[in-house]
This record gives structure tokens, C-alpha cells and sequence, in this order.
């Protein structure tokens, strides 16, 4: 292969417009394989979408070999692993299953292409890696509604055990209830229950509902707010930071030039 | 038409006083429109609106013509896609078919003078490219909620396909039910169904609520919010900007001072 | 009155825990009249209720009397529409009616005393000082969303007018039922019941969930936290604008100490 | 105890995975107890659950121990609050109290053991300390919540008193059915029940989410949400307000130097 060809491929691989198509093809060929269900009856259909799935079999398979194509040694191409993660998926459903008694696998294993998105645009990857980079400065909030989480719902199961309605039942019942509750969801149907035996209950709830709801629920809202408005203003914040070095060396070289003026007088 | 009345009309087009009539007078227009099924049975409001539809008719014209004179040359208008869309929706709206078998469809189309607001208040024009600029940050978001979707709906209508509310018959119903979670709307309702056959099923809900409405759903929100405060923080943003270049240009003029001083010391 | 003791009132008058005190009386009273209807049938608390009212009149009345008593000129005091405000409130208070025909109008009155707050807490008055600067940016939000619903309630009450529940009836119902609809009360209820009619009707709630509630509520709340903000680092935002002045008068530091030492290396 | 040994446990207190094991062990003991009612069933896990609880008693102690050890004078142990509240919890546990009349008490205070979570992890005390500045942004905030419900209250149990879901009761029960709204709990069987005897009461329910859930809620949201940002942004906060300070003196500076090129060139 010449060198023209391979600059070629390469452009292709890095080009916007091949990651958009892939990106529309694989969200396009989920949707269809989603309506399975629904184009069973309609045999036709049924016939499109095996016209459809070899087509997404091949554009992959190409994609794939560009891919391959374009690196310096092949075996570079599986020193990343989200190559060999798409070599995977494309393999497997390479293999004829169809009518084998791995049927059912392999129409999973179809399902599981949608999860090449993450290939096929980097900027899935971004907001991934922001989530995992993110997880030091959630984890303490967790922890905090865990903790708020298991004191209500250790007193919940202790006083509203007995309740017709079995919301409070045990520990983990009560974890869920209280979860229901932190959605607003019939949360008063819950109250009301309890409120006829213990009329006070409502401090329960309403309190529960501002500590773990209206407090905490919203620090971490804030914390996930904060770390994508961080990868937004990325550029912001580089400006910013730049700018207190450049004020940094700046006091340096002025308190310089004075040093310099005053060599010079004396 | 002299210059100092077309200067005169010029300062009317321009004035917010006159944007703030125009838009007035559309949402009062509106409104009454809107409130004419409750109004059909008392006759006496019927021809008020009657009157109230050829003020506004007359008012548009009289906005329009005051818009076309201001133009230094007449086809100018006609470029501005707006004022193209203005004019379509007046001259409609002007075609006698009241009485013709076209009666419906005229009145449907008096319903979207409300879009003219569009033109009567810039403001709204900017909120909407801000939406439009905005959506290169929001897709990535979105497709990462569609994997999400898609994922569980696909889990969802295996799994509870046979539940008798029909929530998970089919893909299509699995995803409607699964927005509806995302929404916190009766979700217990739909997993306390399912936790009579699958007793562990509230991992798939649970689990679902917070990434999906937790985590991915705020970072959406974060997207919308972040561009909103671009939009108001447009100013300190810029001054932020214009202070990052002064800084570079200081840097430069001092080091270019230090070196003047240099060349005089030797 | 002489003019220490003049200082001390005024010392009084602006100190914290005088503030802190006036508002804690005024919540207090409040709290109690509020649970009165609980306590008429306990005459006993009944009578402490007139004990509390009788010494809050008093209290008032006191705080007053130093407001104007601190005045330079006793006209000054009704400059301040404010101080005209708590005069009317604790004036009204003193006409004894609670045995006339106006008892119910008397009582009435003391429920707004607890709008007193306002003038014991300037922060009060500073939170509605920036809602009402905040209302320019949110009007357009506001329009925005009125044309939205305006277009679904004309859509929806065309469409699902006969639906037997009646939630569609008209425009303003219909409207309503939108309302509610963003607030994702009990949303699928209405949706389901149009959907045995208009299987597809799910698009329409769908997208306007998605445009209404996921997008333009987003904007508004936006609106509203970036208002808040602005009040709180409000110290922060001066700073910064101090540093944008600072610099450019840098810059013309700089560049006339170039001029400088030019001039003097010719 | 020589030096060597010392600085080790010192390093040890201090080493990040210590915290994080303590952390684990707490969190894992904590949710063992939660699911005790579960297993009480079993025999068998109930001995595993008393070997786990030997296990971090002793753990506990240990862990005290070190921090005991590492004081210069055994005295400074008790002079930090948070030692004091672990050494309670540590020394309650060890009473031996399991046969006796207090069994259930000494098995309450095993639920408080997931407080100590706090001395465990100092950024959850960070963030309670965050929450606890906050406070006095947020009072204004919820004193103007306080004078929205009252208002709201006051109205809703004077009109809808009688109305036969018991929802307007009284002053205390308005209030919480207005937490209902807030939290949009099935707001609308309330509206509707009160929309058949006053047509016109939806302006009542609209009013006051309007007001208090989509303005005034989202203020207290901003606040929270704003402090806990400026928990995370502490660093370019800082940053900003060195080069705030850096940028003064850099203009004394340039104006010194300006000064002394002055008198050199007279």
C-alpha cells in the first residue's frame, strides 16, 4: 500500500464527518433492532433488518480495517484498548450463531454494539472520564446521604415497622421506601399512613425531605453541575490560570527592572 | 418621503417602546384567541373579537409598511429571512377566506401570530441561538442518555415483558416507561409490579434513577444552565478575555523595557 | 433628649441583635396566631394569646418610637416608605376593634404583621431588590415559555377535547393541565388516557416535557441561580472588575515608562 | 515507646488509607447491623454478626489507641471535641451490656458507631462546616420561605377549611399540605378537590408554586449549590484573589519605578 493511500485513510479515520456517520449508523441500526419485537408479525421487516444487520457488518468490518490499515505495526492497533474492545465486538458477531443453539447470545452480543458509540466519538469518552475523575469529590456526599440514609431508616423500620402497608418492613425496605421518598414520590401516601398512628410522624418525613432532599441531594446535584461546567469552561479556566502565572512573572521581571534602574543610579 | 421622516420612522422601528407594544399587543391577541371556545356561546364577546382581530390585522399592516418604508432600498426587506416571515404570516391572515371552505385552516393560521414575537423581541431570537449553539455540547449528552435508555429499555422488555399493566410489551413502551421513571412520575407504581415476580427487581429501578435522572440528567441540566450564565456573564466574560490579552501585551512591554534598559547599561 | 442618649438609641436602632430580636418576636407571634385555631378550643391559651398580642403591640410600639425618636427632623421618619409602611401596620393595630363590627378585619390586620420582617431585615428587601432587577432577563424566559404553552394548549384542547375527564375542555383548562404536566404531576394519567384514543398522543407530551420542563424551565431556573449568585460573590465580581481597570491603567503605566526611557536614550 | 515507633503511628494516623479502611469498616459494619432484623431468622449469621462486632470493637479501640499514643501529652487527646465524641462512642460499646436491662440501649448506641465516620473522613466535616457558614445566606432565604407558607396557610385553612379531605384543617396541617405542593406531591387531587367549590382556586395553587417552588426554592438552591462550588473552587478562588492583590502591587510597583526614572532624568 502507498504512502498516498495511507495519508488518505488516515485523514478518513480522523475525519469529523466518518465519526458522525459511524455515530448515525449505530444509533440507527439500535433503533431498528429496539423495533425487533414490534416487526416479528411483519415478516418483510424482518428480512430488512437482516439486510440491515449485514450492512452494519460489513461498514464495521471496514472500519475496523481502516483502522488497522493505517497503523504503523499492526500490533500497535491492539495496544489500545478500546481497539481491541471494538475488534471484540465485531468479531463475535462475526460468527455464524444464528442457528445455532447460541442463538440468543448472539442477539445480545448485537445489542452490545450500541457500546461502540464510545469509539466512534471521543467526546463520550470526555464525559466519562470527567464522571471517574469526579467520583473523589462525590464519594463524601454519598457517604453523607448514607449516613443521614441508614440513621432515618433505622428509625423508620424501629417505629413504623408494624405499618398495613409494609413500606417499613426491614432495614432494606425502609432504605427503598426512603429513596421513594427522596424522589417525591407519593411520599404523603406514606405519611398519611403513618400519621394515624403516630400523628407527630410528619417531623419525620418534612425533616428528611430538607436534610437529604433540599440539602444534600443538592450538593451533589452541585458537585456534578460544577465538574461538567469545569470541562465546558476548560479554556476559562486554562486563561484564568495562565493569567496568575503570567501576573507571577510579570512582578518578577518588573521587580527586576527596578533592581536594574537601581544598579544603574548608584 | 423626506429624510426626516424616514429618520422618524427609523427611531420608531428601533425604539423599545414600540417592541414592547408590538409584543403586547400579540400575547393580549393571543390570549382573547385562546379564550374564544369559552367565549362561542356568548355572542357579544364573538364580534368584540371580531373588532379586536381587524385592530391587530391593522397593526401588523401599519408595522410591516413602516418596516418596508425604512429600507433604503425595497428589496432589501426581503433578505432578512425574518421580515420574509413576517410577511407571510400578515398577508395570510389578510386573504378574505372567512366564509370560503378554507375558514379552518384561516384560523389556524392566526394561532401562529404568536410566533411573531420572534421579531418583535430580539431578545428571544438570542435565546434561541443560544439554544442552537448549545447543541454541539448537549448531543454528546444526549446519546450517552440514549445508550442508557436503550440499554435498560432492551433489559426492561426482556425482563418484565409479560407484567399485565403492558408498561414493558413492547421497546417503544419500555423507553415511554422509562421516561416516565426519569420523571419520577408513579415509578414505584411500575416497580412494585415487577418486585411481586422479581423480588431483586428494584436494583434495575434504582439503579436507573440515579444514573439516569441523578447523574446523566443533571449533567444535561448543567449544559443549559452553563450556556444560560454564557449568555448573562457575556460581559465579565469578555472583559476576562480582553484582560488575559492585556496581560500577554504587559508581559511584552516589559520584557521589551528591560531590554531598553539593558542596551543602555552596556 | 440629649445626645448621648440620642447616639446609644441610634447604636440600638442599627445594632444586629436588634434586628435579630424584632425578627425573632415578629416569627414567634406569627407561629402562635398562626395555631390559634387550634387553641380556641383551650380558652387558657386563648388568653395567653392576648398576654402575647398585647406585648408585641408594645414592643412595636417601643421600636417605632426609637426609629423616630433617632430622626434629626420628625419629618424625615415618613420620608422613608417604609417606616410609613410599619407606622400603618402598628397604627391599625392600636384602634381597639376587637369588640366592634370590624373584630375580623383587626384580626386579619395582625397577620400581616408579619410582612414587618421586611423592614427588621434589610437582607429581605436586598433577596426582592434583585428578583425585581432580575425580571428584564426573565421575561423573555417567561414569553418563551407562554408561546410554548400557548402553541400545546391550542394543540391539546383541539385534539383531546372530548377526552371524558375534561382536563382539555378549553384553552384556559387546558392550559392548566399543562401547568401541571411540567410540574410531572401525575402526568402519565392524562397521557394514557389520550393515548387509548391517539396511540401516538405520547409525542406530544413527550416533546413537550422535553422542550418545556427538560429546556426552557432549565433557562428560567438559571436565570434565577445566576441572579442569586451575582448577590452573593458579588465581592468577588467588584474584585474582578477593580482587575480589569487595574490592568489597563497598567498598561498605560508601562507604556509611558517606555516613552520615558526612549526619550531618554535620544 | 521510642521515637521511631512513634513517627510511624503518626504515619499511620495520618496515611489516606487508613482513613479509607476505617471508612470501609464502618460503612460495611453499619449496613451488616442495618440488615440484622433480616437475619435474625438465621441463627448462624447472627454469631457472624457478634464475630464482626468483637472484630471492631477491637478495631475501634485499637484505632483510639494509636491516636492516644501519638499525643505529646496524653492531656491534648481530650482537648479536640471530635476525640472526646469517639472515645464516647468507643467506651459506651465496651460496657458490657448485652444480658442486662440496658441490652437495647447498648444495641442503640451501636447505630450511632456511623457517626464516626466523621472523624474518619475530614472532608465530611469540611462539608458540614460549609453548610453550618452558609447558614446565614440561607435564613434570609428561609425566613422569606417562612412569610410565603404563612401568608399561603393563613389563606388556604380561611377558605378551604371545610373541605372534606381534612387537608386545610388547621393552621399546622395547611403548612404541610403547602410542603406537599412544594415538593408537587399530587398537588392537583388537592386543586381539584377545592377547584369544585371555588372554580377560581387554581390561581392559589399556581400563585404559590410559582412563587414559592420555582422562585423562591431555587434562590435556596442557588445558595447551597453556590457554597458548595466555592467549596470545590476554593483553589481558583484563591487564585483570583492572589492575582487581585499581586496586580496592586505590580501598579505601586511600575509607579516606583516610573518615580525613580523620573528623578533620575531631573
Amino acid at each position: 500500500m502507498n504512502q498516498l493511500w495511507l495519508a488518505r485513510l488516515k485523514a478518513v479515520r480522523d475525519a469529523r464527518w466518518f465519526s458522525n456517520l459511524t455515530t448515525a449508523i449505530i444509533i440507527f441500526y439500535a433503533s431498528v433492532l429496539g423495533f425487533k419485537t414490534l416487526e416479528e408479525a411483519a415478516q418483510p421487516y424482518g428480512n430488512i433488518l437482516y439486510v440491515l444487520d449485514w450492512i452494519v457488518t460489513v461498514y464495521f468490518v471496514v472500519e475496523l480495517g481502516i483502522k488497522m490499515a493505517v497503523e504503523e505495526k499492526f500490533s500497535d492497533f491492539f495496544k489500545n484498548k478500546w481497539n481491541v474492545f471494538d475488534f471484540v465486538i465485531v468479531a463475535v458477531t462475526l460468527i455464524p450463531l444464528e442457528n445455532s443453539s447460541f442463538a440468543a447470545i448472539a442477539r445480545l452480543m448485537r445489542v452490545f454494539r450500541i457500546l461502540r458509540l464510545f469509539t466512534a466519538r471521543p467526546e463520550l469518552k470526555a464525559i466519562l472520564d470527567m464522571l471517574i475523575k469526579a467520583i473523589p469529590s462525590i464519594v463524601d456526599i454519598v457517604i453523607l446521604m448514607f449516613i443521614i440514609f441508614y440513621i432515618y431508616a433505622i428509625i423508620g423500620s424501629f417505629l413504623f415497622m408494624d405499618m398495613p402497608s409494609g413500606l417499613w418492613e426491614d432495614f432494606l425496605i425502609s432504605m427503598l421506601t426512603l429513596f421513594r421518598i427522596l424522589t417525591f414520590e407519593d411520599w404523603t401516601d406514606v405519611m398519611y399512613e403513618t400519621m394515624e398512628v403516630y400523628p407527630w410522624s410528619w417531623v419525620y418525613y418534612v425533616s428528611f425531605i430538607i436534610i437529604a432532599a433540599f440539602v444534600f441531594f443538592n450538593l451533589f446535584v452541585a458537585v456534578i453541575i460544577g465538574e461538567m461546567q469545569k470541562l465546558q469552561n476548560a479554556q476559562a479556566d486554562e486563561e484564568r490560570h495562565a493569567d496568575h502565572e503570567t501576573l507571577k512573572e510579570l512582578l518578577v521581571e518588573v521587580k527586576e527592572l527596578k533592581q536594574l534602574l537601581r544598579e544603574k543610579n548608584t
